[in-house]
């Protein structure tokens, strides 16, 4: 009976998890030499807990079950309500700031397209218990040490970074209600994905008033932080905000990022729970969803039962990424081969010729080098090529020299041989 | 409002994972030195494929759902069905023999229990394509390097191993019948799992005949192969099945691990899929559940709808393993505690220096090296105790010599201090 694999789901053959651990490796190191230490949780969780954080967007595409004891539970959507959760549970004991990476497995019951499927990985970093800009600024450095360490250059990949903070405080002086302002964000989060017309359409809707519209529209427009200066207030809220984002750029420019980061006002990010610093990461040629969005979420942690915390962070999914950086031909000659640093080869002289395979074998593997053997009683340029195939560094060659205890190594770079003595191989290999 | 987790899963906070994260990286060391490739598979799978493969026992043990196309769904409980899967779907282009790992976060949905959880990862190796010994031989090597790369001895645990096929064709010479072996094999298996008096009763169940009984039960006792060779009459089933388990064990004797497997008529193993050599591993002390367990399984291929090829393979969950090497003392003193390289401190003499943080963190984070900063504006020695805390392997001070253009660097071991010059150490870094 043969049964199909899930739709939206991936088999990962050897080349595919290749490619995965790679991308997944490159997070884990990144994370880690920017002071961030890995958890993770459970793939499900109580229905509710993300039914508390998220708009209806994400509630929809949840798969959830109900296990045997009538527990309604859901496939993870996302980590953060998770991260919530763990932190809340140990507040009083974790050190701050909490510096915290987790590159979970992801599901969501969505329609798969292009860059989306309904099981995926996703790198996240979050910093909590800092409200200070130099938090928003660092999260942003480290997903830009990562892209660069790829290869990605500010020709390919831009930080486009707004502010929810500023965008409610200039709609507040605009006369806008605060709670106007949730449903205003959905419409102008999709600045970029909509037809001009469409957007403008939608936007008036929202705004009947034509001179509000008129504001709106004209501040959206502005994408230079200097330009922005000039039209804040002394001691308004929008200049607190824009001295925020101001904060965050120039630091940005400090740690070396700045070519790769822009201002700019269409970043609004869908979700209902971010409060302040708002980004992602879009390749140049904008053809792509954005490889990754982030920002600061203020609110979160008091939501889910505990104290009230800052927390800022970022979230980067591995289906766009590999898309991009596969178009950008920087996937193939990064994503290390299969190799292995022994084959060891009998020519079936005699039995305990054979038999010395596995003692090899054995003893090189249990020193920590990567050996082979071929299960075929085959000739010498079989071997070799299955040998070839491995990619192997050297073969052993056990045959008619082993009878005067010695065995031939060759060199499957160079096709050099030599012949060393088998007692003196083996006592080598023990004290390198 | 708070939730809690759900029963039976885990929360990985950063000590945690670092625990899985040795165990699960202990795992893939030891698979690619023994030539295993990684692979994987989605978290979950048509529910009828686990239907397929397993005795009711695993089916009452699954977390099913249906998604919006009405599919019903299960997430994983074991890997090996996708290992079927994947492998008959690329029969034809994948080079044999198929040497694969896997290490899957697998669910559950059982009572939990001591070393049982609804949660759990685990190492898979199999190799498909290859009905020779030597196979079952290299996956036992493999089980047990990686046991002995943890510190385990011979006293600690032992490879008990036994064989299917030797079995059914003792079964089968004492008059039992074919249709009669599935039911008396999951009796067989619970002999050290029931008190004698139980066991006994259970098999006089299913063998009426007394003389038969008797026999079965006497051979159950062997525990010596010597002992064993001595029963099989020339040209039986008994003997080429007798000539297989004797191979092996003579193998891994040759392998160098011949101090941690003993043959054992005990193993028979619940599944009614294996078909050969099967094993598991048991500490001496025996409290706990097998550590792993494996054998020959030469027809699932073919019950997914492939070809009929040999296959053997071993499974080991996290759980126990962690629970046996924590009493044993080997874990705490194996797991990388969290550290950072090089942990910046200013002074705050000026906003210059300040800056000149986020710059050296920067540079030293791209250059590869793990580098953290402290987020208050404390004092020398407070910033000092947040390294320490982070594990840092030197702190690198930005205080008054900084007008000099001079750093100081502190050894955090040995508490030494040496003033460089700050582009000194820059290009310092920069060639290193």
């Amino acid at each position: 009976m043969k049964i199909p694999p899930v739709k939206g789901t991936r088999d990962f053959y050897p080349p595919d998890m290749a490619v995965r651990n790679f991308i997944v490796d490159g997070w884990k190191k990144v994370s880690l030499r920017n002071g961030f230490e890995e958890y993770d949780g459970p793939i499900f969780e109580y229905l509710k807990m993300y039914q508390i954080k998220s708009g209806d967007e994400i509630v929809e595409q949840l798969f959830s079950l109900t296990d045997r004891g009538g527990r309604e539970l859901a496939l993870r959507p996302e980590i953060t309500p998770t991260l919530a959760r763990m932190v809340n549970q140990q507040i009083n004991s974790l050190p701050k700031p909490i510096k915290w990476f987790s590159v979970p497995r992801l599901l969501r019951a969505e329609r798969p397209q292009k860059g989306r499927l309904r099981e995926f990985f996703q790198w996240n970093i979050d910093i909590i218990g800092i409200d200070q800009p130099l938090a928003d600024a660092e999260i942003i450095f480290t997903t830009i040490d990562y892209l660069r360490d790829l290869g990605l250059t500010p020709q390919d990949v831009k930080a486009k970074i707004s502010s929810r903070k500023l965008l409610a405080a200039v709609l507040k002086s605009y006369g806008i209600s605060y709670e106007k302002l949730e449903s205003l964000y959905v419409v102008l989060d999709k600045k970029t994905k909509l037809p001009a017309e469409t957007f403008e359409q939608m936007l008036a809707e929202q705004v009947p008033n034509k001179d509000t519209l008129a504001k709106i529209s004209s501040f959206m427009q502005i994408n230079s932080i200097h330009e922005l200066k000039g039209l804040m207030k002394d001691g308004s809220e929008e200049l607190a905000a824009y001295k925020e984002i101001a904060k965050v750029l120039y630091t940005l420019k400090i740690m070396g990022v700045g070519d790769f980061c822009v201002y700019d006002p269409s970043i609004v990010r869908g979700l209902a729970y971010y409060t302040g610093i708002v980004f992602e990461v879009h390749d140049a040629s904008s053809d792509l969803r954005a490889i990754c969005g982030g920002g600061r979420y203020d609110n979160l942690l008091r939501d889910f039962g505990g104290p009230v915390i800052s927390a800022t962070g970022m979230g980067m999914g591995d289906c766009v990424l590999e898309i991009l950086i596969k178009e950008k031909g920087l996937l193939d000659k990064q994503v290390p081969k299969r190799h292995i640093e022994y084959f060891v080869i009998s020519l079936g002289i005699d039995e305990q010729a054979d038999e010395e395979v596995y003692r090899i074998i054995a003893r090189l593997r249990s020193m920590g080098h990567s050996a082979n053997f071929s299960y075929k009683t085959a000739g010498l340029s079989k071997q070799l090529k299955e040998a070839s195939a491995q990619n192997a560094k050297e073969c052993i060659i056990i045959g008619d020299e082993f009878k005067d205890n010695k065995l031939v190594i060759k060199n499957m770079a160079t096709g050099e041989q030599k012949l060393v003595n088998y007692d003196e191989f083996l006592s080598g290999l023990e004290s390198g």
